[in-house]
């Protein structure tokens, strides 16, 4: 409930524009592009009283139609209060405003899931703008072999050691896998779901989910009480690969879902990656050929996945132009000595010239300049990643 | 012993050029780059005599000058003739002349060891220029596991079960492997040797050696009774590459030899491909390196080898498929040394490097292979253009 006005006491209290939203997000089955276009033009609150009655066009009609009447936006918003989770809304401070841009570009070349959610539910303490700024998907299939299990949740531990936050789906297999990797690190992670953040869905995952609701967040675009369905996933593979900066597969049947959030990646301009597996395992088949078909990197481990990640960033030059993230506009030198860095253990300045690979006279004089940039905290021990909250909103 | 003449009966029947080329594959430790231009200019018998005497370029004799007294040049061929090998050189039909025409442009590009063998030891029934036609080179590590084994035999026993003959090197792990998978299919297979072809290396491997010398060919550039050495094998290197269509790395370390044959195959425009394994395993540390790098295409069998190959192949305007000009493949310099040529008047290379404009040792290296396609005729006074209809229209 962090960060979130207007939740507490009588839900009469709960602003307009939350509330309207709320409305919309259960009329509408998302995505829905024309609602979209209609919220983006009026603005959520006129949106949806026409939507609630009925005076819209035909497209914004077929969109909400079957469910127009139904308007529960007070009790959704109750009963997610009543399980300590919130709507988060884009007037927010923590909308993932940044990311979700890729939308844009996307739909302007006719990908028609390429929407950008109303609104998103949320379980969890960590604000959806940090938990965002340095994320990577992790997903691949539910039959994993121990293969996929072991490099899924190497990947997730590694990853969040590093502060990136790992994202994921929360399904069995390498989800799973890579949450708890992530978890175990004490490290951020988020899991989109293809239902309401409160339905326990997969049953054998209440207690990974709650884990993660507890030090990350859950999210999802369906009220609460909704069930899962398959177009729902797919439908939520979209926001796995926008809230990241690349989605990595880990193991894929020929015909895994993964797939489709690997495709998803790929249309948002996302970096996507596969790890490479035996030919003569079935669960690898789709990472292999997602390879050899030139769709996906090739990545062995968390190194080659933040090698992968940040070529990326350097070849589309944007950040450097548009400073959106803290590490932006450090030089290589800089930016090897700030991944060295972990956010729990403090490392001494030895350590991270080793780690680096930077000499340490290098490593002496980068140090205070990432202690200035918030990147760095000194400590009695040494030196550790400073926390992003730290910067705020203002940091971005 | 098929398809040789003049290997019967006393050794000093021998024809003089094999004859000169046996004691110039003593003299010289391949690849001598010097030496084999000088072969190309003057023919292997005059080359030898000027060898043997001492009386040639500075380069020839610092490539010469340490064993050029030693002629065992009979004893070598007796010593082949009596363990069923024999030599083959260039002037014999069996000569696999065309997948050695890759040399030229990889050495005119500087790759110093890029040069032709003077002469081959081969040990087995099969034709040098059969086995070429359609080969494939399945190298990786020794130290190879179980995946690794077991892909590499499949692979051998599939190639050869379509006629595709397995080039490798015959060492421990992935090697033996893949000549073992061929000769399960009672398909063709060829090992290139880095010792002498009599030698027995490596010692558990002499029943393997002696199946493939029964039922395919043991290659090798070193005369009888030579010791493998490490250099040795690099060397041997560009043989297999040269030798196939395309090199497989089944299984490599970060550090194998089987990078170096990679690397020999992508300068001679083989397709380079990689299976990829596990990233947990350091096996499949180098192939997975390899794809990761762009360096070689991912391939899961054999229907993806077959498939990178041909690919290639089209690519190129497969010389069997569509007849195309008998110059098509050569590269700018060839051509432009080609067009310097004349159909009646003989040119000396020094007047066709003026004319093309390409220094004269490039020429030089050229013009064997122009001669080699059946495009450029050595003559007493130099070389002049080959009459095209010696080859028939149908010859590319």
């Amino acid at each position: 409930m962090s960060g979130v006005s207007g939740l507490s006491g009588a839900v009469d209290a709960v602003d307009p524009v939350r509330a309207a939203r709320a409305y919309l997000l259960r009329v509408a089955e998302p995505p829905a592009p024309a609602l979209a276009a209609m919220v983006a033009r009026c603005g959520p609150v006129q949106a949806a009283a026409r939507v609630r009655d009925g005076e819209v066009p035909a497209a914004v009609l077929a969109e909400t139609q079957a469910r127009r009447c139904v308007d529960r936006a007070a009790a959704d918003l109750h009963a997610a209060a009543a399980l300590g989770a919130r709507l988060v809304v884009p007037e927010d401070d923590e909308w993932p405003a940044w990311p979700f841009i890729a939308f844009g570009p996307a739909a302007a070349r006719g990908v028609d899931w390429a929407v950008e959610p109303l609104a998103l539910w949320v379980r969890g303490p960590a604000r959806l703008d940090e938990l965002s700024t340095r994320a990577v998907a992790v997903v691949g299939a539910r039959a994993a072999t121990s293969y996929g299990d072991h490099v899924a949740s190497e990947l997730g531990y590694e990853l969040a050691d590093r502060g990136v936050t790992v994202v994921s789906g929360a399904a069995y297999g390498i989800d799973g896998a890579a949450h708890r990797g992530a978890l175990a690190a004490a490290g951020p992670t988020l899991a989109v779901l293809g239902c309401g953040v409160d339905y326990g869905y997969p049953s054998g995952h209440v207690g990974l989910l709650g884990r993660i609701a507890e030090n990350g967040a859950l999210v999802s675009e369906y009220p609460p009480g909704t069930p899962p369905a398959r177009h729902r996933f797919l439908i939520r593979n979209r926001l796995i690969a926008a809230l990241s900066d690349g989605t990595v597969v880990v193991e894929a049947g020929a015909r895994s879902g993964a797939h489709n959030t690997a495709a998803a990646a790929r249309q948002l301009g996302r970096v996507v990656m596969a790890v490479p597996g035996p030919v003569t395992s079935g669960m690898s088949r789709g990472c292999n050929a997602l390879i050899r078909a030139g769709e996906a990197v090739l990545v062995d481990g968390v190194q080659q996945v933040l090698e992968s990640i940040g070529r990326l960033g350097e070849d589309l030059g944007s950040p450097a132009t548009t400073p959106q993230r803290p590490t932006d506009g450090l030089d290589p030198v800089e930016l090897r000595v700030h991944e060295a860095l972990r956010a729990r253990a403090a490392r001494t300045a030895d350590w991270l010239a080793r780690d680096a690979g930077v000499p340490l006279e290098l490593v002496r004089s980068v140090l205070p300049k990432l202690e200035h940039l918030g990147l760095a905290q000194r400590c009695e021990s040494g030196w550790r990643l400073a926390r992003l909250s730290r910067h705020g909103a203002g940091a971005r």
